[in-house]
């Protein structure tokens, strides 16, 4: 199933993605009212999630074009919940900024509380869905100011997410979904995670061994080569940009970039 | 005033506490039933936070004790709101723990949105009240697993919050708050918010800068010296320890250390 969660006059309200690519809203999870065009409704995240654990440098070639070694062990970081925003919202460039970029994710959603998980083998039980996210990143306030990372991954908009949820039961492999992220029309990430260093058992079984993962948390598993700061030159997004961030089986996203009010 | 929350058959209820030091019962904010005392009811967290942000080597001394320079700029990270644990709940040491640590910080709690605020003038308007909060911290999980220390400071009931928020109003000067930390009776922090590097107003500020801080939201703004790991030689926390952690005007705290189950 392909879980979303639509903006109405009364609210948000759930809706599934139906076969034929109509949205169907439900009322307590059955279905209620005519089927609408994707293209007429605006979409919200399709969750409020209790805490975003994002995952470091978990591309080899991504880490390389930063010019870091691969990690030995999964980096982690936090992205606040209020930085989310629908698949098709605007990414709003924070005052001051000039090194916004990109980064496209396989986002894991948590279904069932997981503490100190026994091994790797049981980490997938734990999954609900996976979900396309946008680690968006401001790198000077990353890492050109005061060391630590949540600096530049916090500003307002900071996380799209979304079309939808695509339920576990739909994912036979998580490590075989072809991800990427193009600007203005052009492929600049090009990948799959098949090329995660730390896959999503691992990060799952790991991740469970320091925080306790509630269902409705979100692991963000890292983003491969092509961000902003690893073209030669730089290139960093600006107000009237957009981005198209897809994933196979979890839909796109598409986002202005707009300059901060 | 100062705001609290007790646990009760039916869930939580608000409460105040009384210039008796009794505690009385609000419903829809007028007070509702008798006053008990404080050591009749079981205390929750008084709010559930929107985000925690965090700040790190904001006294000297506890920059030094650790081997830092003092920072330039403040340091920011997250604690997430799942982290958080009443005045007088157990903090659980987590599992293959070695180096569990204390750190008493006073908590800012945000009364009104800040974002890209224009002066440290108009910081302390944001600001609702003022609560105290033991950011636990496990030092080799932050700082020798992977180099982002939010590894270390979001275990399971890594955040005791309160007992009270103490309202903006009745703190002329939050930086001169005296606060501090006994571990089984040894008083080990005890220091004064007049030490801190950045104060409230400079952090409230600084942050709206790089993230919006919304109502509910909690800055933690950094311990004094005398953490576990600045003792010579190093103290980390074991089952059966106690802490008491307290400031003045907003209580105390008392957590027994218990082991992972």
């Amino acid at each position: 199933m392909r879980l979303l969660r639509i903006h109405t006059p009364d609210g948000l309200r759930d809706a599934v993605l139906n076969d034929d690519g109509r949205v169907q809203p439900l009322t307590d999870g059955s279905p209620d009212g005519a089927a609408l065009d994707l293209a007429e409704v605006r979409l919200a995240a399709p969750l409020d999630p209790g805490k975003i654990v994002c995952v470091g440098l978990n591309y080899a070639d991504h880490a390389a074009e930063g010019g870091q070694q691969a990690p030995a062990e999964p980096i982690l970081f936090l992205k606040a919940p209020d930085t989310v925003v629908g698949a098709y919202d605007d990414i709003v460039i924070p005052r001051g900024s000039e090194k916004t970029d990109w980064e496209v994710e396989l986002g894991v959603v948590i279904g069932r509380t997981a503490a100190y998980l026994n091994s790797t083998s049981e980490a997938l039980g734990h999954v609900a869905g996976y979900v396309l996210v946008n680690d968006v990143s401001e790198r000077h306030f990353q890492l050109e100011r005061g060391g630590q990372w949540d600096k530049g991954k916090n500003s307002a908009t900071f996380c799209p997410l979304g079309p939808w949820i695509l339920t576990a039961d739909e994912v036979p492999d998580p490590q075989a979904i072809k991800l990427g992220l193009d600007v203005n029309g052009e492929p600049l990430q090009d990948s799959s995670t098949a090329e995660m260093i730390f896959g999503v058992a691992h990060l799952v079984h790991y991740i469970s061994q320091f925080m306790t993962l509630y269902p409705g948390d979100v692991i963000s598993t890292g983003t491969p080569a092509g961000v902003g700061a690893g073209q030669k030159p730089p290139r960093y997004l600006r107000a009237g940009d957009v981005l198209r961030t897809w994933a196979d089986g979890l839909g796109e996203q598409r986002n202005q970039l707009v300059a901060a009010p």
